[in-house]
């Protein structure tokens, strides 16, 4: 028998490996004891169950809105939520059509956020080219820009989200460099950051959509704002999205989800694009599926219709709040006190920097003991692009309160404290001794 | 005020136009008194509402269930509708783990087939890659080729569809002139193909996947076998499919869809891969959504659980038998006795030839003059990719029954039948004249 001769991979392909958190996933559904404060998956107890099928009976009882719920869409998604989206955007944030030039023309619905965050760069980004992003970021991102082959330049974040002035020097750096016109986006999560749960703050907003426009010098550079935790704040007080400070919708693409703040079963996401970008995005989404599922799509529209959305939306905030406070409560009681944490406003991860002298990278100590007493976490390295400009902590970890139940949020967090604790004190014995 | 810099695109963005067919939907929405034989949309009459309805009242009515529905999904899809995939595969078509190698684990669930089709040209193909396939052929998934920068090389089609001896031709003349390196992909619509309704020839089905594996010399050539119109045979007997040519799951990669058999508006199509072509579709739709829409997923296996989905599956094909034989009908009673047209025995076009003497392209006079009687098709050469070796015959049309009536489908063929027959009356006496 002739050998099987290999398949030729495209370069994309071969710039794609698996994600570094798969493993992480794998080892979740293999374990399923282990406590996972990794996944980010939502809250399960505050899934609308209810409203769906409230929802969806009430658009199957109509059969011209059955039908049309069950026949194609369009690839921009269904005019009802779109118009929905941007009535929302103009009554919570006023971003409308008098000040921002934004209709439900520039409303574009997509397979959740991620896939709206790859058409972006799909349609913006060649080999080469220049994504400046915020430091830890979001790990799924920086795979798309790893499998396209861009260079990424990392600036540090702080409690403030994205440092501007970082920013600024860095821009004033690659244009020093003569590399400003391979640059073509900004990345930034501005709301309850994956994986620190901060936010940026206003003037950091304002200013971040300044130096976009003022670096703009030959070409557009688009400011990617992903705001998928957006709508998860414990508080009412959210600062407005960068793109209310692009008052002619020019450089700023808005990306949202219904994932998080309602159903991630429906994988529904949503931007809010300049003209040109909506159409290129358009184009190539013809090319991806010519639009996402159009039932997800009619139900949410349904429950925004009905008020369930806004009243769910309580409920989803409220869980969250709760299930912070837990995790919260466990690092203030068990971690080392001179653990570095971020207590976070709103979203679904707690950023914790552990004593130096214990590393909780994938090959170390911490982490396999961690493994041992069935507890899971992303290390803080994975939400570091390699060789980007900002090295990551060697001790910090993304803990997500997100899916657990309280109890296992309050084991966990008490398993992770009490290993780093005893590791710890066995480093300064071990310490001790040596002297 | 300084003027807005514009936008630099990536090369993918310039490669992809808007379809061709994009002026076509457009027009069918602003002109709804139109009758659109043009849309390749599913029947409106035949969606599973009453189906879909109570599907969701038992997912939702568990909430384990409900909760699982309503929550994030794995990249590759459902369990337990992957399962049910690999079941009908091997009751229908006898692809099973003992003869074909083949299990739940080598099926992935996409965004319809559309995202398969992308996904896995993108794992294999770079700028300059060459992909043949049949013409006319899908034009959605030229726009991917063309978008993709790779060179395509057209093989005629006929009554048993691809013509495999040109194939095989084609294959030895690539090899001769040294490129058969580059052969990245055969692609190949099996089933009452788009747009000609024809079917490949059991035996041409064995001889593809033969040419596949004998052409492979250095790496393996797959044949991407696009079955989206396999469910929709007017009677049992459709040929198995391409890939049951391929008893250890390595050269065929098949698609197909839900879409077209049950209902668009859950947008869900399937592909069974060879094992390392799942891993590097995976890691790319891990990039692309990290899973498509997950209660729709959900409703579909719900459905064929409940046997719902075969029963369903008999009154949309009887749906389309009637609407087919309406088309063809009207096409027998009122287009001119000279036309060439090919009588299906599944799926939703109609593909006729009118006399040479009438060109039937958008900037044809026939054209204009059917957009003036407010009926619309899709021009036949919009179906043939530009210089691949396979000229468009000037008068083809693609007509759909899918999505009209049948009195806007008796209505439309009637329409354009007598508009053709005026043209050619209108020709003879030109040519009367004119001697």
């Amino acid at each position: 028998m002739s050998e099987l001769p290999g398949i030729r991979w495209s370069r994309r392909a071969v710039r794609t490996p698996d994600p570094p958190i798969s493993w992480l996933m794998k080892h979740a559904i293999e374990h399923p004891d282990c406590i996972s404060l990794a996944a980010g998956f939502v809250d399960s107890d505050t899934l609308p169950v209810e409203v769906t099928g409230a929802c969806v009976r009430q658009i199957m009882s109509e059969p011209a809105t059955a039908r049309a719920a069950l026949q194609y869409g369009t690839s921009q998604g269904l005019g009802s939520l779109r118009r929905q989206i941007a009535e929302r955007l103009a009554r919570l944030d006023g971003i409308t059509p008098g000040s921002h030039r934004v209709t439900a023309d520039d409303v574009v619905v997509t397979t959740g956020s991620q896939q709206l965050l790859l058409l972006i760069s799909e349609v913006l980004l060649d080999p080469d080219d220049i994504v400046i992003l915020g430091a830890p970021s979001y790990f799924v991102y920086m795979g798309i820009l790893q499998s396209m082959q861009v260079r990424v330049r990392a600036v540090p974040t702080d409690a403030d989200g994205m440092d501007t002035d970082a920013l600024a020097a860095t821009l004033r750096q690659i244009e020093a460099t003569g590399d400003l016109d391979r640059v073509k986006i900004i990345y930034c999560v501005s709301y309850f950051q994956n994986p620190m749960g901060v936010s940026l703050s206003l003037p950091r907003r304002r200013r971040l959509a300044e130096l976009a426009q003022e670096f703009s010098r030959r070409h557009r550079i688009v400011v990617l704002e992903d705001a998928a935790y957006k709508e998860l704040g414990f508080t009412d007080e959210v600062p407005s999205p960068i793109k209310s400070f692009d008052p002619r919708n020019e450089f700023v693409a808005f990306t949202s989800t219904f994932c998080k703040p309602f159903s991630a079963g429906l994988k529904t996401g949503y931007g809010v694009l300049p003209p040109e970008l909506m159409t290129a995005v358009l184009r190539q989404k013809g090319n991806h599926d010519f639009g996402s599922a159009n039932l997800p799509q009619w139900i949410i529209s349904t429950a925004i219709a009905r008020g369930d959305f806004d009243r769910h939306l309580q409920v989803v905030r409220a869980g969250y709040a709760r299930k912070k406070s837990i995790l919260a409560e466990a690092i203030r009681t068990h971690f080392p006190p001179q653990t570095r944490w971020i207590d976070p406003a709103g979203g679904l991860y707690i950023w914790a920097e552990l004593p130096a002298a214990i590393p909780t990278g994938p090959h170390s100590e911490f982490f396999r003991r961690a493994l041992e007493r069935q507890v899971l976490y992303v290390p803080g390295e994975h939400c570091f692009f390699p060789a980007a400009g900002v090295e990551p902590p060697p001790s910090a970890m993304r803990l997500s309160y997100g899916v657990c139940d309280d109890t296992h949020i309050a084991e966990g967090g008490q398993r992770l404290g009490r290993l780093a604790c005893e590791m710890l004190a066995e480093a300064k014995v071990g310490s001790g001794l040596s002297r």
